[in-house]
């Protein structure tokens, strides 16, 4: 089974390469698909399970922490529960077959399955001319505003990762490699990462 | 002009890959030839050098810091200046043509040069294990002395690296790609590390 986590900073273009990872390597693609699968099996609306997860689990685990553990059953919609429900979801999907799974602290999940984990960054700067490339019609945001929004949800990644794992989120030891994406085109830097993947899992045969 | 710098663990098997980029690449290769032709220059012995180099900078720095430039001029032996001397002649290779340079802070000295920054690392199990595979003949080297040595080399790199940079040395933003060699034959994975290297170049013209 081979497994590829990506984890990456918000606007360093992490998803286009796992997403092109996967197509290349004809492996299934996980990334909404999780929270959509929770919401799907919980009768949830998928955004509130994304916020939820997002952003209210570092919040709410305190506090749910040991409520949680004491329930005896059913599934409560607190964020750790939807935390616990991804983790086995995500499981799922890995023994379902060779994929690539982007975020949601799949690295430390996964870490039984021995997957290759990919870290994917970029300067402020070229993640902030991301972001405004990649603002969806109608939504307007300054630079100042999506330099925010980045540390906010990057600030959020750190958190989850640290709850579930000692070595630190962005911290090169967790990972098999590292990607810096400043002022590069992903399609371009794609094939040296797939090259790079491939003798990984054919050295750890 | 391309430039490569390999930042590395000791023991992760950076030397090489830097050493197999270049012989790959047809660029000049230099790692010990910094040291000997510091020595060559100023008639010193090569192993004085490079001890004081590796070692002494950052226990002489703040003693030696006022003195030598409250100098006028002349070359005296103390480290500073071989650390200064150091930097002249990574600069002048650099300026000699394409090239690799394996450590002495090269990603630092020659930033104004836009180089491709590698930092390779490894397990502490599995650079232990390479340091015993290459120990020399005669070197009697046990697990316990290899981990020291490690730490010890890798701190003194840390902290000459802290000198002279506001990133620390080893963290992913520093660095245009970090790789993690635990587990893996340095032969294999070169033609993705060099890809990699090819389309950054190309992206960069």
């Amino acid at each position: 089974m081979k497994i590829i986590t990506v984890s990456r900073e918000f606007g360093s273009g992490g998803r286009e390469i796992g997403k092109r990872l996967a197509d290349e390597l004809g492996f299934s693609y996980y990334d909404k698909e999780i929270v959509a699968e929770i919401a799907k099996r919980h009768s949830l609306d998928e955004n509130y399970v994304s916020v939820a997860l997002d952003r209210s689990v570092t919040q709410s685990y305190p506090l749910h922490f040991g409520r949680t553990f004491s329930y005896s059953g059913g599934i409560s919609n607190t964020s750790v529960q939807l935390f616990a429900e991804q983790t086995k979801i995500i499981k799922e999907f890995a023994e379902a077959g060779d994929c690539v799974i982007v975020g949601r602290a799949a690295d430390v999940i996964l870490s039984e399955y021995d997957p290759f984990n990919l870290f994917v960054y970029a300067s402020m700067e070229s993640k902030v001319k991301r972001c405004l490339e990649r603002a969806e019609e109608g939504e307007s945001l300054s630079e100042r505003d999506a330099a925010k929004k980045i540390k906010r949800i990057d600030s959020e990644r750190k958190k989850i990762h640290g709850m579930i794992s000692d070595t630190p989120w962005g911290d090169r030891r967790g990972y098999h490699l590292c990607v810096n994406t400043t002022g590069l085109e992903i399609k371009e830097i794609v094939p040296g990462v797939l090259q790079y993947v491939n003798a990984w899992f054919a050295s750890r045969k």
